[in-house]
């Protein structure tokens, strides 16, 4: 049976490429770059190609601070508490305005905040999964400290206006943050044609391993930290350096640009053979224009199909699928995202994500199409709600 | 020319086993631990089998919980800044005590506390660089938050009254932490022994890789977090679980643990050789008795040669060594450890640690002695303040 992994907005494979990139740093070069000596300043120069490459794989300007972190968790932890600690206790501002759909990394802190006494708005989204525009200009006043919008949703895949939403935030004094962790990779990301003042990401997305991450921190914004002590990355990220973990995501991020034509003409190529062949079936709807979206992720709402449920017959089948967001899955909640989108409750829960990655083939797309007919099929004709 | 590395209180080197059991993780079990599909859930039986690794590690309770973090960094912050909220901001307790040789992942976020109105008070250290437990006595009062010690000295390895602290902190009804980064794996810990109530470390103190650390939190203790989101860890700590990582520091903590008898006997023995022969030599001073240190470290003070000049003199010939903490290691300050506890200024300035692991060889050190006695030599013949 085919092992078909098509959850790659959870985590992806790391890259061989990465993991060699890595090989060295484990049992040989395991000094402490900090180190005065020859194990810890052998680092230097490998690590500052790591640190090079991620500038160059955001466009960060060489003034911009990237300070390497954990995940994208963390960095948007940073990014929200920091907020408050430089910004919102210094100033008359007391409020951040957000959307009703960013990942729970945000979210949970946004209502930590609120216990603060931070006045936190959540922007609805339209029937694509988008906050509009017109929205957050009404709901940005100067009183307000920070707009924070991802870049593209985890669960979508749908691209948010994140320029314009730069623009608007500039324009009244706020400060702007968006959560990169679903772009990188998938989408050119550029924070300086955007106009971000943060920008977080988690490098296990885009072919690096777990457990590392950066925060962007644009030349001029408020520096912001969450882990306090020694003086490593500038003394706004304290913690040894994880050296191999981060020269390994300095290859996978430029891997990952490099690959960027492929993963727009090719890997769009197979998500899209995907979701047409789900598309011509009864009763199934996709959310938010293909053209708006990143080019590897499919939600996709089946009617009759308990979103569990398909998980686990896809499972039996090799299929590793997903009813959203892993880092609320173990829950058995309705979507977020098709809840907020206006879908009915019965509708909520028959949420499928299917997310490609440039290891996708072809021929496992056709034999995830295969499975997916089949799995629906049996589903709807074991279902009780579902009229045949 | 021998590469000697003696600098294991900074970091140590992934011992092989373990970048063995990491070795699946990265290309080919690459799930997310939290997916519901084979990706994910392959991966569940090893990573409860190293969360059992580290229960079994520091002799945690089943009700307690361990979780699972990226360094001690983030865990003392998880502590510190925790506190701060879930206990100081809503009671009458206002104040911490701590000591004045934490690590600075101690020191900073406690500077930051008090800039949030915190009272914190640093006990100094005796000449031995270890804490009075009656000055610790007078320091408590029932508005102390919390207390917290670190196990093991970072400098000088020196180990501290833990257990006696305990009791103090629980006698007065505030909560005690130690900080035991420099001591597992070479001492055995225990948390219940000690009556901990939380307990911090790396796993690249003791052969895991960097990037991964635990917080332990006695069960009945108030619940800490630093990063809000997912349901990771109980929700106490969001983001993706960092499973090869997680894995590899549940294999060297067994590692550690099985070595103990190793490091109490053997390294004991090539450190005490050391130490011997540096003591040999006129002017040569070392911090703390020895028998009350752990088993790796030696903290030496050498009068007329400047710490920094040592260790470049010492690395062009092979030894790696370290005036004190690498965390603090870019500024050429006094060594806080030998301030602390009464040295003169120039003294203060000739600080050289000199740690071991259970990879160091005879061979190494007998080099070691010799490259330190030359080293002293040459550089005393040079010094303008040295009486010769």
């Amino acid at each position: 049976m085919l092992r078909v992994y098509l959850d790659n907005n959870a985590t992806t494979m790391v890259d061989p490429k990465v993991k060699e990139a890595m090989e060295p740093y484990w049992t040989e070069k395991y000094g402490n770059p900090n180190s005065l000596h020859q194990f810890g300043m052998e680092l230097r120069a490998t690590l500052k190609r790591a640190l090079d490459r991620l500038y160059a794989g955001i466009n960060a300007g060489d003034q911009d601070d990237i300070i390497v972190n954990s995940c994208a968790s963390e960095g948007n932890n940073t990014v929200l508490q920091g907020i408050y600690n430089e910004v919102i206790r210094h100033s008359a501002k007391d409020r951040i305005v957000t959307t009703s759909v960013e990942h729970p990394s945000m979210r949970a802190p946004c209502h930590f905040l609120e216990s603060l006494g931070v006045k936190v708005t959540y922007l609805s989204v339209n029937d694509q999964g988008v906050v509009d525009l017109e929205q957050i200009k009404e709901a940005v006043s100067d009183k307000t400290a920070l707009i924070s919008a991802m870049w593209a949703n985890n669960e979508t895949g749908m691209l948010f206006p994140i320029k314009e939403i730069a623009e608007i935030a500039h324009s009244k004094g706020a400060l702007f943050h968006t959560d990169a962790a679903q772009a990188i990779g998938k989408v050119k990301v550029d924070v300086r044609e955007v106009g971000a003042d943060y920008l977080t990401f988690s490098g296990h997305k885009f072919h690096a391993p777990k457990g590392i991450g950066a925060l962007y921190i644009r030349s001029g914004a408020p520096k912001l930290r969450l882990i306090y002590g020694g003086e490593q990355m500038g003394g706004l990220r304290a913690g040894t350096l994880n050296a191999p973990l981060m020269i390994g995501m300095g290859e996978a991020i430029e891997l990952a640009n490099a690959a960027l034509d492929y993963e727009l003409s090719e890997v769009r190529r197979l998500k899209d053979k995907l979701e047409d062949a789900l598309l011509k079936i009864k009763d199934v709807f996709v959310v938010g224009d293909r053209d708006r979206r990143v080019p590897n992720t499919i939600l996709a709402s089946i009617r009759g199909v308990e979103g569990e449920s398909m998980i686990w017959d896809l499972n039996k089948n090799g299929v590793a699928a997903s009813t959203g967001s892993a880092c609320a899955s173990e829950d058995l909640e309705a979507n977020p995202i098709l809840t907020a989108i206006g879908a009915d409750k019965e509708l909520a829960h028959t949420a499928l994500r299917l997310s490609l990655s440039r290891f996708t083939t072809e021929k496992e797309i056709d034999y995830a199409i295969e499975t997916i007919q089949n799995a629906i099929e049996r589903l709807r004709a074991i279902s009780i709600t579902y009229d045949k």
